[in-house]
């Protein structure tokens, strides 16, 4: 799909493409071959200049596979080819991996790719080192800004966070600016900025400022698709120094954005969570395809969490390659099992099984007695969560299958999840979303259901009202071990998202309980799935905390 | 203990005391008691000096608590509480974080403490951003090198990689070199540098070098302890100009060493194999005692990895804390379950439990044949793998008990091994241990019993000569999936610990078959329990490679 945005100013002679490959990290081939299909579109389109995101020919982040020579010698090759094509066609803008000397012996660069040769480059020189990045790791920093004149008007080009600066996170931190050396009419800026819910006003007026302070028209393209945790939303946005951003797609989808220049036509910021749908359902089909796979497994025990990640997953993938699997037990309400098969119905699932747990955990009860006596208690408790997870995992192996692990963020931050059990999965989508959220996100879903493909409400109106439980005892609800959620995600969302200081925080009542059961977790997390990131701190590579460590003193 | 060490020189005036307190990370009260008594006793010594480590007050490495203001600020009272007692007592160097304004606005410092106030600082230059390293993340680079005077004497204080410089782990990458600064009669290295096995002989080779260029003696201090993955062996090492490199004690244990000038009386570098043991014994036993735990469990299959586990944790937390559980199947040989027995018997374990999966897989295997029809090949073999790792965390769960997953680097490598199955653990020991030194590691214990504490060799000779086998399914040995061990771990380890490149890897035969492996299990990696690390790269924090990737084009 192709959006147009047109401006009043002077660039009338000039059409800028900016292309959205969805790279696979490491897989050279593939990505080269969709920047060429970009580029011939380009072509076609007899375009001024095609400009591609950060790492897009390796994609990003490649990571520790930055410190193979071959690895790198490979982007290199893969950036001469791409070169060749611009003989016949038009000038390439696009990010990789080059060798400098130096300290790391590395860049993150932009390649200027002109009449068949490598002409320039920019080198990023703000090398993030917070929350997901440590780019400092494999890349020394840039020294100068590539300006190129492109038909008669002088562009600057800037990667990422020389953009940025921190400003869209909140960070501060680098002792150099790039724009002090900018002087160009139009600033063009290549970037690979994972999704954060609710990020975009803050780049905004990010980029608002960058126009301002150089006097320049600035446009920047992120990259699209999903890698491991991180979400990027391939967004193009464009600032004047008239104070105007205006955003030029609506993201999330591979493709192509034009810049021509005339009148403006913008699209509209998402509703928030409109946009969280659109992440998630990225992040699932992103790791699914990317991995191999065409179909995910999912236990499904009639309670929300599971509920909103088989629709999430419908959503991404289709609901005929969703796999419900209902493993009621003793301990589970006739209501859940029919609430499940509810979903799958109004899904559209074809794939609905059920198997009770009943037998093995019976055959695993009787096996531990001679050993433990009585068994009870959470040891009982873990029992059943870990033989759905033996159950999901032999689905998954058998067929092939993807398991989706249905946690949400706030049973993970405060240990309420079995490792081994409900944790099982290669992924675990809602590990980044708040409790609450996760309600907020059903009912949105369910209040606007063509949105999202579906023709009625997908989610059963009782997974909906009725109290979160476990169902691994007789009468379970989550609120007997727990605080109340919205309670609880109040004092998690300030403490883990925003740093918020421990006497600061809100429900001074329920510090002194909360954060403990954080620190206490932290060796569940480090065994949990690929975490999707939507908020400014998901748990994951970004939250570098001990596992052995004592949190309060 | 206390070891003196004389040296010739002309510091005869000098008694510098070096301390092993065994920091628990964010336990700032803790840490600061232990550090009290250790200047309790230097006091009582007339001591000229106390050392200890670098960041000893919070632990190495706080990580993301360093993010919190309030962290931050408890560490700056315990120092000035640690300086309280300088007044009258001798002075003391110890390693803290501080703030001072900067992009981090945070400095990873060595103290001063004399006469009752904290005196000066040195804040360290060189940032790690290898490996497990990412300094750079918290801390700004320092700007000086602290000099002052101790008795006369002029001493200069450099904070760990200011020394290495990387030379121990053969990087490079600093634009500065703070040795350029240092003019003094000597130098104090306080340190926090992780135990790679063998990496002693390049540091002995960097001191030498340091003595030489700057013409001082060079005296480092490593801290102690295990922290997660990393395990550090309080090694004290005195270098002087004239090329001598002498270590003082021997390390791996808290305590005091003192460095008295006079004559040399030095410790031999160990065994390689001893020491191994050594650091490997510390993890567990620091994993274990940190989190609050007492007893370990894991499942004994008669096999290799599982008695060498259950050896390791013998020699750190003696046999009566060690819980074996044999979980024989229909394909385990008789034989298993007894050198299984006869190794609990010679270890003197005292609690040896038997439960046989049968049952269990049964109703696994029931429960899923109505949805998948035959329950064959791998998804049996992990039904049966997962069964025994629910076993394990019922135990670990009912009676407290830490678990260790039992696998091996060179299994965790190529993905032979089963996620939520003999995965299931809280630490994983020998998973940065390549199979065929664990053979060598439990050859060399049984040659030896008396080094580690056993009157007579703790392995059943049938444990050390009988071919691999996972036993999960009828006479299967792990050749018949794998290339035998040491091919195999040739390949692995210039691969993964050197960085070899692909067309320079030793068995050319093997490397297209065994790389994708590598890259194709990485999920399992990634929910991997912690490792202990003791090779120049292990799995875990300090190998950042892509999940989602595609590793070869």
């Amino acid at each position: 799909m192709l959006f147009w945005w047109k401006t009043g100013l002077v660039f009338c002679n000039l059409k800028i493409l900016f292309g959205h490959p969805d790279p696979l990290v490491g897989d050279l081939t593939g990505n080269r071959e969709s920047i060429l299909r970009l580029h011939d579109e380009a072509r076609a389109m007899e375009a001024s200049l095609l400009v591609v995101p950060e790492m897009a020919i390796t994609g990003y982040a490649p990571r520790d596979l930055l410190l193979r020579d071959g690895f790198v010698a490979a982007a290199e090759a893969s950036l001469a080819q791409l070169a060749s094509v611009t003989l016949d066609g038009p000038p390439m803008l696009v990010g990789t991996p080059r060798k400098v000397p130096g300290p790391r012996g590395l860049r993150n660069a932009v390649a200027l790719l002109r009449k068949g040769v490598v002409e320039s480059f920019h080198d990023k020189w703000l090398l993030p080192g917070y929350d997901v990045f440590d780019e400092d790791r494999w890349f020394d920093s840039g020294e100068e800004v590539l300006h190129f004149d492109l038909e008669g008007k002088s562009v600057a080009v800037l990667c990422c966070e020389d953009l940025w600066n921190g400003a869209d996170a909140g960070v501060s931190g680098y002792r150099r600016d790039p724009l002090s050396e900018v002087d160009a009419d139009l600033i063009l800026g290549v970037s690979a900025s994972p999704f954060v819910s609710g990020k975009a006003s803050a780049q905004k007026d990010r980029l608002r400022q960058v126009s301002e302070q150089t006097n320049a028209i600035v446009a920047v393209l992120n990259q699209f698709g999903a890698h491991d945790e991180l979400l990027f939303d391939g967004r193009v946005m464009v600032a004047e120094p008239n104070g105007s951003v205006t955003r030029l797609n609506s993201g999330w989808e591979a493709g192509m954005t034009a810049l021509e220049w005339g009148n403006l036509e913008a699209h509209p910021e998402p509703d928030p969570l409109d946009e969280l749908v659109h992440a998630l359902a990225c992040g699932i089909s992103g790791y699914v395809r990317k991995t191999g796979h065409n179909s995910v497994v999912l236990g499904l025990s009639g309670g929300l969490d599971s509920a909103l990640v088989a629709t999430l997953a419908a959503v991404a993938l289709g609901p005929e390659a969703v796999h419900g699997l209902c493993m009621p037990s003793r301990y589970s309400s006739s209501g859940s099992l029919e609430d499940a098969q509810d979903l799958a119905a109004r899904l559209g699932m074809v794939h609905l099984y059920e198997i009770g747990i009943e037998p093995i955990h019976e055959a695993l009860r009787l096996s531990l007695q001679p050993v433990l006596g009585a068994v009870a208690g959470v040891t009982d408790e873990n029992l059943q969560a870990r033989a759905r997870g033996v159950l999901v995992m032999g689905l998954a192996n058998a067929q092939g299958l993807l398991p989706l692990a249905t946690g949400n963020k706030s049973e993970l931050a405060v240990g309420y999840s079995t490792l081994y059990g409900d944790m099982c999965g290669a992924l675990l989508p809602l590990g980044d979303v708040f409790k609450s959220k996760c309600y907020e996100l059903a009912v949105h879903i369910n209040r606007h259901p063509q949105r999202f493909g579906f023709d009625e409400p997908p989610l059963p109106e009782s997974t909906l009202t009725k109290p979160p439980s476990a169902e691994l005892r007789p009468d379970q609800l989550d609120v007997d071990s727990l605080p109340a959620y919205d309670r609880l995600d109040r004092v998690l969302e300030a403490w883990i998202e925003h740093g918020v200081a421990e006497d600061a925080l809100p429900d001074p009542d329920l510090v002194g309980e909360i954060l403990p059961m954080v620190q206490r977790s932290e060796f569940k997390r480090r065994q949990a799935p690929v975490i999707l990131k939507v908020s400014p701190k998901a748990f994951g590579p970004g939250r570098h905390i001990p596992v052995v460590a004592r949190s309060r003193d």
